[in-house]
């Protein structure tokens, strides 16, 4: 079949729904919301991105949890929340990820903090940092060369997820209270491109 | 960094316990088993995968939701369950995804049931289907030409779990009925190779 080249300038496009299953009251987005609140609704239960990668969070102004939100269809928060360790049921706050490129990604991780010990260039996905022979369950600092990753907390993609752009911070996350207001340590046990 | 080079062929190591973040009984396994119970334990609560490629199960003799599990830690049930459509706090039994070769992987999935409609053939993972070109949330059917994946409900490897094995059923999948007991819909949105 032919595919569709994705753009990686955008347009971008996100459909929000305050029940789930698509259901309640309906909104479209083409750029940041910083307070789903503001626009009449408490919450975000269900949704839909039509173009683009995006980023939700928990709280409003971008902060809190963080989901990545690539294109397709999101019935319920348990689809785009990748950590129950406390139930997240809020998404009140969203962006596009403007970097993200899956063809063309780098990512340098390092062992320790401040880009200091072993270090490892990456341009594929992980599902398993350690079956790819790193040598713990935890990365101490991060650059991104290009493109937009994704951290977790897991193997195999699920938990804490931390995502990490080239055009923010300069790509520079050089410990793990710069990767988000719910970074509490440094393992990340998988990552993967973020795809536009 | 140097990387192992990870062995296609096992061996295989798990680690498991019956209580949460490594406690209790503990128990090492190089093979499947067929019920945890049979192991004088009434649950999997977390578990370490050491060497190889996982699928565990919520019920006995593999049956029910699937869950890949890939080298690294498992503390608690959330951190291997993909789907909370209701609470899977049971993992019963497990095997070793012998095929996985995350370097050789090449599935073709189709738009309909029984091999036909429209085709694509993959050989890298896609945590969104539709952002790739894929027409619509559902898969019909599916050829394992190598390798083993792992496809997803959702988009991002969110939801329910189906894992496609090129050694098994010939490497052909037909039908939902034949991706697992828990399988009720075609709809998958993502999938990826598995890493041995």
């Amino acid at each position: 079949m032919a595919l569709t080249t994705p753009n990686p300038m955008g347009p971008w496009k996100i459909t929000v729904y305050d029940q789930e299953n698509f259901q309640g009251k309906r909104m479209e987005f083409t750029a940041s919301c910083q307070n789903i609140m503001e626009c009449g609704a408490d919450n975000i239960r269900s949704l839909k991105v039509e173009c683009g990668a995006w980023v939700g969070y928990e709280h409003s102004s971008f902060s809190g949890q963080q989901f990545v939100l690539e294109r397709g269809e999101y019935p319920r928060w348990e689809s785009w929340s990748g950590s129950n360790a406390y139930h997240i049921e809020r998404l009140m706050s969203f962006r596009p990820v403007c970097s993200a490129n899956h063809k063309e990604s780098k990512i340098v991780v390092f062992e320790r903090e401040n880009f200091i010990g072993k270090q490892w260039e990456m341009n594929d996905d992980y599902p398993s940092l350690q079956a790819m022979g790193w040598g713990n369950n935890e990365i101490g600092s991060m650059q991104v060369q290009s493109g937009a990753w994704v951290c977790y907390q897991f193997p195999g993609y699920r938990g804490y997820q931390y995502i990490m752009e080239c055009d923010r911070h300069g790509g520079e996350y050089k410990h793990y209270r710069e990767w988000g207001s719910h970074a509490q340590t440094f393992q990340v046990q998988s990552l993967r491109r973020i795809q536009q």
